[in-house]
């Protein structure tokens, strides 16, 4: 198949992927491997690695494209895959993503540098970044809970419309529903093209920012199914149906939300699912609790039954 | 009636008031008496009032003792009312604290300074606020979310054996549910005496952390029969219907916890549910838009329908 | 005579002056007048009362105005005088800048809400403090290091070309120097008029700012007369000396602008010379120890022993 | 010569080394070899690579390890070496630290990770750290104003008290005077052994931290012989002429020590004495204006004419 590649069209859901480790924290290629074919069998119409969930920052360059290339040859152009390459060096920001695209990726996935204070310091950055990646389609994320950098829709539409290039928006503000309704506003007047609105934050707002705009999910969570099917049922116009949905995974989501615990969550119930061979996460990282396990057992549990009582 | 105070055998549910305005920006006494009745109606076991909620820092004293006033002559000792005394110098905490207990308040409650960085230096801050406030009863409040101060489970116990005067935890820290159960553990052990953990950040995790040892719930939600259904089911042992509950209003709890936008979430709901008269805030301060109330109103209609289905 | 105004024109040295209190908290009137004599005898040609530095916070309302009214009353018109109105509430920021001018103010600062994260966000709050304001003339603070707001130039020229009621900027971001080059550039062509540009931050950078184009200080410091010597000596092309005198503080500068403990430095030097007569600050906040007192006497006397080799 | 080790003795001037690039961006090793040579001509008693001045996030752990290889061989055991090692995960931190060791370095630099928030998590982090990093010599780096993370003398002291493979103390808190002096009196007392404390910060306060019982500086400047004659100064007694040394370097220190900026004007200066070929910093970093450049050739006449005064 040939290369997939990212573009103002794109929608649907693309899982926010781990990166699974043994045990003793090595690289687990044959999990990733077959994590791949957990998400492609769940319905994901992308995959993001290399994301601040996939603990990037613990990988080495050599790691990093080692995974990429396992996750890339799985995936065989079935679905794109996006790379995260956030880099505090633009040139090594460069090369990253060079190789993975020269590898089969559809895109890469840039955040802003925490210490980026001003609009004219965001905006200045992108245009250093663009610089820098040339013509490789490219997903800006926009996440200041973990990153502490803020852009307005102002800013957005300023970036946005400099770099034509940026195609895709990774929205995970908090709160960010009417942001989402400026941002897709603009995209028809100011901005003048489609982009595509992917969002983040673990879907805790989907059904209501599939009603604002957004034209489908890049999260993470160890049910990709929900999302899936909550972005089917909310394009197909059934926004009831979607809620109802939705909300039968609520409980699960709120817990895999926990600040810096929620990777240990997911990573448990995706091993406990088969998707991986260890839960682990590469140290220094938050380990469950006898208790954690027990909570989500019940929340499991109720979340099944409810499931079946809506016929799913 | 006698004047209740607060102590370690203290339970059930605190709401969080906030303080209703007109739509200028003016003090509303008169749905601040109407607010507390709908509270009692909804069967809060206790109040409190001029939180991080209540707008408090946006308050002269003077106005924050005369809605003291109006809430606890409102209240007329029915129920424990808990005051927010936290502030910037110690002298004035103490005078405000020793007038609202005058007045008739159960005790007041006192977060950190958000200058603090240190195990020790949080430590030292609460001995000089318990050397300024003698024996009224204090609650302490953990909430690094917002206040940037951090409490390990081990300085909490630290605090909580130095100063019996510091006879409740709101416990709102995220992730915080093995910490609950660490310091509730700890109660029996090292510190050695019973204290009363009540738990806010938007009832987020009410079933968990009642599981965990909580005995109640301090917090603010629209929907303060929710709160105090899940606490006296949970008490109960009827943890699962406590679920039911609680699950048929989180797609609510969510919208509500929304950073920065919650409180204006609140207010409207509140006032469409007649306990205040302005669902204004002292400005500067957020804005629902047109698209905010359609969704509330969605949830709401949603929120209804299971309710009903749960035979609630 | 007739109250002064400050204006785009304004120059020369407002001293951030603090406010005195008694060994046990108590505002202390007969020093606030004392210090007022202090500053004018060294040359103050404004001063700056209720900012950051003048403990404002821990003050009440009505404790602020007391203060107010002892400085204006002392300083009788004979220099201008800015107050500090900064304020979670408009409503009070207005009704506190409208009570102080009628007792004869120059004008008031006006500091961003550190809740503020955008440019978008930054400008409204401006429009807004400047509706509630009128026409009553305005410093806008900006100080990232402390409030954690970050202005780009962009962002300056943008809120200064709005409102012509802002004539007067205190800078103090560090680094600041390029940035101060490029606002005062754009005040002969983008924002077309004079604004006044006053530097703070302790003064460290006084010489390249006066070189960059300020138009004098705006901050504390225990020896205000080298501030009116320098800004004196540079205004009048004499930069080499303006540098020798500044350098022969600049130990002390360092000293006093330790964060956190700086204001007790200052203010214990203040005591010493006799400008106020406790140097104690509102509890809670930090003390000098033997050591640190024993190093500002030998600091002191070095910068004796240097000012005398000056000709000083 | 045989591989020198840190230990608590340590003492002297570890310059901090930045790393070299070409205008491109390239590591330039030439240049590394020269700037080594260059701080061992001015005095040197050590060196410390690969800090947060030493742009190490900014390389790949290939690069670090060819940096590392260049300047130990360069070295040549002539004076100990410090390698950063700080990483987001441990297993990398300690395949690069074995690495080091093996190449000759003198002992390991390890900062905390920005995300630790409580005494607990930061006394547990340098447990897994000291675990993975078995009988390697480490220097503990506290610098909250740039990583965040707060360490209180109690916090300092416990972490020394149980690991006794941390011999080494960078001490960059500010305000940080007092805390130094606790800290020295504990070696004595709870720690019970010796620990060397080198100063940070640009050595702002080298003067005093000398004579509140610093071992000496480990910090950047491009006048390394300044922080060499004041530790050398201190050491023998002479505090007025250690005082005057630096005080004629102090206003070039207060340049250097612009956040942000700071680093530009160190390479700057550094490239103009011949030390290292090219100024440059890897993008994105910040660069100097004409007018920055022209006030380091102000600054460095007049600190020039203020040592022939001093007979320097």
């Amino acid at each position: 198949m040939t290369q997939q590649l990212i573009d103002g069209d794109s929608r649907g859901v693309y899982v926010i992927a781990p990166t699974p480790f043994d045990d003793a924290g090595a690289l687990d290629l044959e999990s990733a491997a077959r994590m791949c074919e957990f998400y492609l069998g769940h319905g994901a119409t992308g995959l993001t690695i290399l994301g601040i969930m996939g603990e990037a920052p613990k990988l080495t360059p050599a790691e990093s494209l080692e995974f990429t290339r396992t996750v890339l040859k799985t995936v065989n152009n079935r679905i794109p895959v996006i790379v995260g390459v956030s880099s505090p060096a633009l040139n090594l920001m460069g090369s990253l993503s060079r190789e993975v695209m020269e590898l089969g990726a559809a895109g890469v996935m840039v955040a802003p540098m925490p210490s980026l204070k001003t609009d004219s310091a965001i905006a200045g950055y992108y245009s250093a970044v663009m610089k820098e990646l040339g013509d490789i389609p490219v997903c800006l994320q926009d996440y200041p809970q973990t990153l502490g950098v803020h852009f307005s829709t102002e800013l957005l539409i300023r970036i946005f419309s400099e770099h034509p290039g940026i195609c895709m928006l990774k929205h995970e503000d908090s709160p960010g529903l009417n942001k989402l309704s400026q941002f897709r506003a603009a995209c028809d007047t100011t901005i003048g093209r489609r982009v595509s609105v992917l969002v983040g934050n673990g879907a805790l707002f989907l059904p209501e920012e599939m009603a604002r705009g957004a034209d489908g999910a890049m999260t993470g969570f160890a049910f990709p199914e929900m999302l899936v099917q909550v972005v089917n049922l909310a394009t197909a116009g059934d926004t009831e149906r979607a809620a109802e949905v939705f909300n039968a995974y609520l409980p699960m989501v709120r817990y895999e939300l926990q600040p810096g615990l929620g990777l240990a969550v997911r990573k448990y119930v995706l091993a406990q699912r088969g998707a991986i061979a260890s839960a682990a996460l590469r140290a220094p990282g938050p380990r469950l609790t006898d208790a954690d396990r027990a909570e989500i057992k019940i929340l499991w549990e109720r979340q099944n039954k409810r499931l079946a009582e809506l016929g799913l």
